[in-house]
C-alpha cells in the first residue's frame, strides 16, 4: 500500500541534551531523539555517529528499526560505545543499509514550561 | 496564477500526541496535525498510514483535500480504521493521488504554556 | 561573494494566526511570518496566494524584495486584496520572478509564555 | 565509517536576535546559532554573509569547522566585520570549500519560559 520512501544517509547538524530537567516524569526530561522510519520490508540496521566540537567522533552506535515500524531513539540513552555528555554540543549522522526517514525533536525542560524543536534531518545518498 | 507544487508521497517520522492537556480550549488540547496543501485543479485522495515500534502499520486512513483548498488533519481526531493512541509513539506516511505538500505541526500543551514544533515533511515521488 | 540561491516557487502548508495574544508588545503580538532573502542582484516581485479550507484562494499579495535584501512578511499584517483572518487554518505559496528562499516561522503569544515554530518552506521550480 | 555528506551553499532566511533575556545564565540568553557539521577530512572554510531589510550586505564573517568535527556558532558573538544588531530581521548564507550540513536554531527567552524553533537550512550547490 505504502510506497518505499526514504535515503540511506542522514545529518543532523544540531545536537544539545539539556544538563538540566524540570520535574520526575522521565517523558519530561530534557532529551533529544533521532525517529527513524522504515517503511521497507527489510529491517534497517543503523550506524548513528556523534560528533563533537574538539575531539574524534564516536560510533557507530549500532540500532536497529525492524521492517514496517518506526523507532524513536533518545540520545540521552546511548550507552555503547559511551554515553553521550550533557550540557555539550554535539552533531549526528545515521546510516542505514535500506532506505529510512529521520526526524530530530528536542525536549527541553531546563524551565518550569517545555520548549520543543523538530526538523526533518539532511538527506543524502 | 499559481504553479504547481509538490509531490505524491510524503513521511513523517516524529509522531506523539501528548496523553495531557491544560485547560478546555479545545485548539489548546495536546495535538499533532499533518496539513496538506493542495494547488492542483483535482481534488486530492489522501491515504494515510500509521506506523508504531513493536505491532503492524494501521491503515490507510482516507483523507481528501478538495482542489485549490489546504485541510488541517489532527492525528487525534482519527477513527477509522482505529483511533491513534496518545502517550505512544508513531510515524506516518501520506499517498496522495495529485502532488501536495505536506507540514507536520505540534501543540504540546501538558504544561501551563504551550510547545510547538513543525517541519515540512520529507517528500518522495 | 555569495553564490545565487533559491527556488521561484515555494509552499507553505500550515498556516494558523492565533487570535489571541498576551501583552501590548506588537513584536510580541501572536504571529506568523514568511522570511524571503533574495540573494539575487535583481528586485524579486512576488505574488503570495493563501489557500483555505472551504473557499477559493486569495491573492495575489504583491510584494517585492530588493536585491541583496531580506524581507519578513506577516501575514497578519496583509491587506490587499483582503486580511487573512485569525483563527482559522489557511495555507500560502510564493511564487518570485528570481530565485529567492523562503521560511515560515510563527510566534504563538497566546499564553503568558511563548512558543515557536519555524521551518523552511517547501521549494519547487 | 561515515559518507560524505552535504552541501557547499546554505541559505537561512529567517534571523532575529531578541534583544531582552530572562535570567544571568549565558546558555539560557536569547541567542541564534547556526550548527555546522563538516564530515569530510579536510577543514571547511567558511564565510557567512548577513542579509538586512534595507541595507547593503555585511560580510564575509570568517568561520572554520575541522575535519571530521561539528561547530555551532552564535550570531550574537559575531564581531568580525561588525556585530549583528539585537531586535532586527536578518538573514544568513553561509559558504563552504567543502561539503557541510547547516541547522538554525533560535532559543528566545524573552519572558520567564524559554521558546525554541530549528530547521534544517536550505542547502543549494
Amino acid at each position: 500500500m505504502t510506497q518505499l520512501i526514504g535515503k540511506r544517509s542522514w545529518a543532523i547538524p544540531e545536537g544539545y541534551i539539556p544538563a538540566e530537567s524540570t520535574g520526575d516524569d522521565p517523558a519530561l526530561e530534557s532529551h533529544e531523539t533521532v525517529c527513524v522510519l522504515n517503511t521497507t520490508d527489510e529491517d534497517a540496521n543503523l550506524e548513528i555517529t556523534v560528533y563533537f566540537p574538539d575531539r574524534e567522533p564516536v560510533g557507530p552506535y549500532e540500532k536497529s528499526v525492524p521492517a514496517s515500524r518506526t523507532r524513536h531513539f533518545r540520545f540521552d540513552a546511548f550507552e555503547e560505545p559511551e554515553p553521550i555528555p550533557r550540557g555539550e554540543p554535539y552533531a549526528s549522522t545515521v546510516q542505514s543499509d535500506v532506505p529510512v526517514v529521520c526526524q530530530h525533536t528536542r525536549l527541553d525542560s531546563r524551565q518550569a514550561e517545555n520548549a520543543l524543536l523538530s526538523t526533518i534531518a539532511f538527506p543524502d545518498g
